[in-house]
């Protein structure tokens, strides 16, 4: 398949405007063709197509969207080595993670597939009415939860498959019923083209409307801007930097009609080693602190950025392992060029806010290098110094060495809200330190024992997304099966005629969902009055 | 119970400035004694009375919990007669109907109590973990919903009871395990007092910590936007006038950290009349309609602004029936002067946009006072006109009159975001207008056929909220169970011990609850790998 560089509007390349072309992160050079930047008539289009396709998309059965889904998921796999050695070229992340992210990337297509086909995640519920109540008859009252309309979906740099145009956003809006309209990220433009022309492929063999899913590319913040502005857009999911996260949110509040924004942001992951586990293994901590810290040259949303403890011989152990495990890492290829420069950046600011630097990799040449780097400061310090808490996004790690439980606590308090938290201990530290699991939980998505915060189960239980600065709306998550509730809305029906209803809420269950009726779940049919 | 006019902080009266009386509509006079506003200190120390006390109520078990509400019903109903009579006196509500709202009001803490006893709303999720699993083992995840924090709530005039101190938003953020700041309206201060301290009370005779409720009063705006400032606010609550609702969702958005604001704006609830049905039964629909602009002088967010039919025999019909019964309809005092002020300037100015007036009650002397009013306008004005399509809170309503299906389907399409949408039709009817169904749909969070939008049923499948400007959030209801999903967000455990483990997500499940284990709802407990 040959890439266009167009931009593409219900499945149809539709031209655009200034050229950009990808750059190989690895060596600087430019790769062809040119991408197209779309503009605000392209935008009002890709809106167009997406709210005209809505109704008939939103009509679809279970079945028929869960077909899709799997469709996608197969049109991707069947784009074989090209579309790995584009996002290879296009991101320098290694073939087996790209492999691996693929696997990801279809597997939750599928999972929500089967997330519809099993359907209970309506959540159908059933009042029926009593016309004989006094003294007003009560009404036969059915809720369930329909889509919200066209998704603006940002991709993000870090996942060109996961997170990008048939990543975790786009799978759980599709699975909801919403048309997405996809801001391709410029790191990948032509990753991004690949899959866009595979689901455009997977909704004509499923004879789903093409106006589901559009691909815009933009490279000015204005494309993204104007999409998160029109007002045919309903939702809008982000996974990206704080600054573009709260510029998207911002737009989209002063908008007439506010609309919701899910913006995942990342933070620094805090993870805290309790002193019972230290003593038992500090080394083995480190070691798997240092591959947490390092994988994928530091560029997770979960990567730990900073690890904090108490005084003492354990906590020097670790040290000293951990530095010398990161001192010795290879320096990795990030992203593109301005990741690598603001790495570079970050880590001099933390230094010249008194962050020691323990350990720090060889550098090596090339444009897009970051070097493995250990920060070290005391508690005080970092409670004392808001820039310490934030992210340096790349392969670096500040340890915090606390005087006592007491300033271990105080460190945590002056934590901002985190994707996760980690704590090492055993059963015993977590019991000594109830106080800090209990102001954790309050700062945290997901808290994790006993382990590192890289790699993001994708399951039902999965919880991606944490109180304000790691995202805009701590209500939802990014990653798993209860995504689909970012894009959907309830909706009642009020003494409605069976035949009038939607399927779900109909007396007999003929889709054999859990509804709760009179407050029950049962999965049995419903008599009326 | 003498009434103290002060602010309430943690259920202790706490002083206050600038003192007001509360008015009795009805004459005007005012009564006593003084209320007191808060200032900014105050408004501090209820948050952090609020804070202090998050914690420990967070913690309560689910039956502690239950029987605080419990307790608050209970408290409400022995303040007895006086309740009931301070309200009549500050809000001109007939005495019935302040009975009715009473009942109401305890009904649905009893509603959370017993939603808390059943307890699955926690909506737990268990992904097992697999040591074996290749590559990598699969970590032991589990995920339920926890409180968000301190809320602050603005209580709504039209429901001195129903939503306001004790009200919905009261209800479902107590039964979430958040503490609550109330500012009361200032058109009920000694309601709101009355049933601050009962809810006071509650908490003293339940063991509950006192900071889970203060009141706070306000005359200006200071007060209210203090509280949606303030750090330590967690998420807002609010019933009201779309201005007031819109400032305080955007005052929260340029926070440093965004919160959800939870703004119920009001809509004008249109009912569609579709042609079988008037030929049908006109006159009976006239007279329900004029019932439910009429009923509480038009005092509600689902009060019918809008009718809309397809010209002929049947609509003629149904306006003459509609005019006459408008026509002779007392006229009403309303919950406070401003309000029949306002009532008054948008009736004229509806009229200034030639909306003829069709009929109106005979004015009536005194203050407050509210003639129902019915207008009525043609379509294609409607579609061109958006002044008309505001909302006039009180006894009014537009009858719009369509020249065929095609236009009403386009005077569907102009509304804006609505609480309700009603239809009154055969199956025929509705089966000939399945795109106006459609439309609609997207219009409304609650869809009503041959009834009317007044009288909201609290149950488990009532939505009480819709697109914007109906409410800020589309994603919620104000009234019925799920309420309680306002005021939580998702955490998730990563293979913590299960000693560790909140009760709701233990292997063994002790509380009973509904729990989704590898993707099944089940009640079984867990076994780990």
């Amino acid at each position: 398949m040959d890439l266009t560089g167009q931009n593409f509007i219900a499945g149809a390349p539709a031209g655009g405007r200034t050229p950009l072309r990808a750059v190989k992160p690895a060596t600087g050079a430019t790769l062809p063709p040119a991408f197209l930047e779309a503009d605000a008539e392209l935008v009002d289009a890709a809106l167009a197509a997406a709210d005209g396709a809505f109704a008939a998309y939103a009509r679809t059965s279970a079945a028929d969207r869960a077909a899709f889904l799997r469709a996608v998921a197969d049109e991707i796999v069947a784009l074989g080595s090209q579309l790995l050695e584009r996002a290879q070229a296009e991101t320098a992340l290694p073939p087996a993670r790209l492999e691996s992210e693929r696997g990801r990337t279809v597997n939750q297509l599928r999972m929500f597939a089967a997330l519809l086909e099993e359907g209970s995640w309506v959540e159908a519920i059933i009042d029926p009415g009593d016309p004989a109540r006094v003294p007003a008859p009560k009404p036969d009252i059915r809720r369930m939860l329909v889509p919200l309309g066209p998704v603006a979906v940002f991709a993000a740099s870090n996942f060109p498959l996961a997170f990008s145009v048939a990543g975790g956003d786009t799978a759980s809006a599709l699975a909801a019923g919403c048309p997405v309209v996809v801001k391709a990220h410029p790191a990948h433009p032509g990753t991004a083209e690949l899959v866009a022309r595979a689901v455009a492929a997977a909704a004509r063999r499923s004879g789903i409307p093409a106006g589901v899913c559009s691909l815009l590319h933009g490279w000015s913040h204005e494309v993204g801007l104007a999409l998160v502005r029109h007002r045919l857009t309903r939702a809008v999911g982000f996974t990206g930097s704080l600054r573009a996260g709260r510029a998207l949110f911002d737009a989209a509040a002063v908008r007439p009609e506010p609309i919701p924004v899910y913006a995942e942001m990342g933070s620094v992951n805090p993870v805290f080693l309790l002193p019972a586990a230290l003593a038992q293994r500090a080394e083995q901590i480190a070691e798997g602190l240092a591959q947490s810290v390092t994988l994928g040259v530091g560029q997770f949303c979960t990567n730990p950025g900073v690890v904090l403890g108490i005084r003492g011989a354990g906590l020097d152990r670790l040290r000293v392992a951990l530095a010398g495990r990161i001192g010795t890492t290879a320096a990795g290829v990030m992203l593109y060029q301005r990741l690598s420069q603001s790495y570079a950046a970050g880590v001099a600011r933390a230094r010249e806010r008194s962050a020691a630097q323990l350990a720090a990799a060889p550098a090596t040449d090339g444009p897009t290098r970051a070097a493995p780097t250990l920060l070290a400061t005391d508690a005080a310090t970092f409670v004392a110094d808001a820039g310490l808490r934030e992210e340096i996004f790349g392969p670096a790690s500040l340890l915090v060495t606390a005087a006592d439980g007491e300033e271990l606590l105080r460190a945590a308090e002056a934590l901002e809200g985190q994707l996760t938290a980690s704590i090492h201990g055993t059963e015993d530290d977590l019991h000594a330190h109830a106080r800090l699991v209990e102001v954790l939980q309050r700062k945290a998505g997901r808290l994790i024992f006993n382990g590192f915060p890289t790699g993001v189960e994708v399951g039902h239980a999965m919880q991606h997304g944490g109180p304000y600065p790691a995202s805009t709306d701590v209500r939802t998550t990014s990653v798993g099966a209860t995504a689909i509730l970012r894009f959907v809305r309830p909706v009642c029906w009020q003494d409605f005629p069976d035949a009038a209803l939607p399927p779900a809420l109909r007396d007999r269950n003929a889709l054999g969902i859990w509804r709760r009726v009179n407050g029950e779940l049962t999965k049995a049919d419903v008599a009326r009055a």
